[in-house]
C-alpha cells in the first residue's frame, strides 16, 4: 500500500485524488488546501486540512499547485527526508526544497474540470533526484493504470513546449476552421470526424508519413484558390506559414512548376 | 436497390467500391478505369472495363477521379440525362457536362490506402442541380451508414479549405512536436494520448471553450521560456503567430502585465 498526501485543490489535484481513491494499492492519507472550503466535500472520505504543521506521515507528498508556488510551499513543509514531488511540466526538480527527497510526477494530459479522466490515457513523466525513489513513483502510476516514462527536467520542459503545439495550437486551428465554416453557415459537426481521424492516423503512422494535401504535393492552383477564399488576413498569414512549413519538411521546392 | 457505376481507381474509388459492395441496398454494376490493371483484382466481383462506350445503365455514375479530369471525363460519357456525380471538394457542380443530371457526392475525410475505412465516420456533402436527384444520393450515403449534409458548391469549397487547417496543418503541428521531442531523445508515444484527447475534447466542446494554455492566460513567463527553448527559428515564428492568434481570439491584450 502506498500512502499519499495531496497538496493543492486545483484540477490536477482533484483528478489525482479521485484516481488514487479508487485504486486498491493507494491510500490518500490527507488532503491539504489553503482554502479548506474547496475540498470540504471530501472530508468524509479522507482527512482534510489547511494547516501545514498538522500534516501526517505519508510515503509521498504530491504538490499539485501552481508553478510559482512550488518552491515556497516545498520550503514551508515542516518535515525533512521524505519524498516530495511536484506535478508541473515546467518547474525544475531543484526548485523543490532540498531538505526533502525530491521528485516529479507530471501528467502529460489536458484535464477538464467536469469531465472524468481515463488515467490509462494519462502518461506520467517521472523524475527523482535519488534513484531509490523511482520505483515508488512507478508503482504509483501503475496503481492508477497510467503509462510512465523516466524523463529528466530538460526533456520534461521540452514536452511541455511540444504539448503547446499539440494541444493549444492544434485547438486554435480547429477554432479557425470553426470561424471559416461558421461564416458560410456550415455545421461544424461535418468536420468533427476529420478531426478525430487526423488524430487517429498518427497513433500508428508518423506525422511525416501521414501528411497529405495541397502543400505537400505543391498543388499551386488549390493553394492560390484557398488563399483567395480566405477573407481574414490573419487566417491567410497562418495558411501561408504552415504551407511553407509543410513544404520545408517535405522538401517541396517552391520554384518548381505547378503539377496539376 | 441502387445501381452504381464507379469511374476511377484511386483511393476514394476503391474505398467506395468496397463499402458499396458490402451494402445490401447497393449493386456496383460496373467499375471503369483507364488502367484496367489497377482494378483487375475485382473482376470476379463486378464487371470491369476501360472503355467508356461500353458503360452499362446505372442509377448513378460516380466520378472518383482527379479534380482536373472531372470536366473532360464527364463530357466524354456516351449518354445523357442520367445522374452523374463527382466526389471532389473543390470542383464546382457546373464543371460536370450539362448533358447529364449533375450532382456532387463529396466524402469529407482523409483516406489511407491500406487502412479500412469506417464509413459511419465519413460525412458526405451532397449537392444536386435538380432537387429530384437529392433523395437517391441521400439513400446512397445511408446505405453505407454515412452521415450526409446538403452543401452547396461555395460551402463545399470552404469545407475543403477548413479541412486543410484541420488535417494538413494540424498534422504539421504534430510533426513539429515530433521534431522538438526527437531532438531531446523523447519517445513521441508520450504525446499520443494528448493528441487524441485534444481531438476528443472538441467533439463536445467548441474549440473556443476548449482552449487553455500560456497564450490564452497571457502567461508571458512561460511564453518567453518556450521561445528560448525553441532552437529552430522557423518553429519560433509558428509559435509566435499561433500564440498571437489565440490571444486575438480570446481578447488577450498584449500590453497587460504578466499574471503569473
Amino acid at each position: 500500500m502506498i500512502s499519499v498526501t495531496i497538496i493543492g485543490s486545483g484540477n490536477v489535484a482533484t483528478h489525482l485524488f479521485k484516481a488514487f481513491n479508487k485504486a486498491n494499492k493507494i491510500t490518500v492519507n490527507q488532503w491539504f488546501s489553503r482554502n479548506l472550503n474547496s475540498i470540504k466535500d471530501y472530508k468524509s472520505i479522507t482527512s482534510i486540512t489547511d494547516n501545514l504543521s498538522s500534516l501526517k506521515t505519508s510515503d509521498i507528498y504530491i504538490l499539485a499547485i501552481s508553478d510559482d508556488a512550488v518552491s515556497t510551499v516545498s520550503s514551508e513543509l515542516p518535515f525533512s527526508n521524505r519524498l516530495v514531488v511536484h506535478t508541473s511540466g515546467s518547474v525544475g526538480i531543484h526548485d523543490l526544497d532540498r531538505k526533502n527527497n525530491r521528485g516529479v510526477f507530471y501528467p502529460l494530459q489536458t484535464f477538464s474540470k467536469n469531465t472524468d479522466v481515463d488515467f490509462s490515457q494519462v502518461p506520467f513523466c517521472i523524475e527523482t533526484l535519488d534513484k531509490k525513489d523511482l520505483p515508488i513513483l512507478k508503482s504509483l502510476a501503475e496503481a492508477i493504470g497510467s503509462p510512465h516514462y523516466k524523463i529528466n527536467t530538460e526533456q520534461r520542459q521540452t514536452l511541455h513546449l511540444a504539448a503547446v503545439f499539440i494541444n493549444n495550437f492544434t485547438n486554435q486551428l480547429y477554432r479557425i476552421a470553426h470561424e471559416i465554416s461558421d461564416a458560410k453557415s456550415i455545421n461544424f459537426d461535418i468536420l468533427k470526424p476529420l478531426i478525430q481521424e487526423t488524430a487517429n492516423k498518427v497513433q500508428e503512422l508518423s506525422p511525416y508519413m501521414a501528411q497529405t494535401g495541397p502543400a505537400k504535393r505543391n498543388d499551386k492552383k488549390t493553394i492560390k484558390r484557398h488563399l483567395k477564399l480566405l477573407e481574414n488576413e490573419h487566417h491567410r498569414t497562418i495558411y501561408e506559414l504552415l504551407t511553407k512549413s509543410i513544404q520545408k519538411t517535405h522538401g517541396v521546392s517552391r520554384t518548381s512548376t505547378t503539377k496539376k
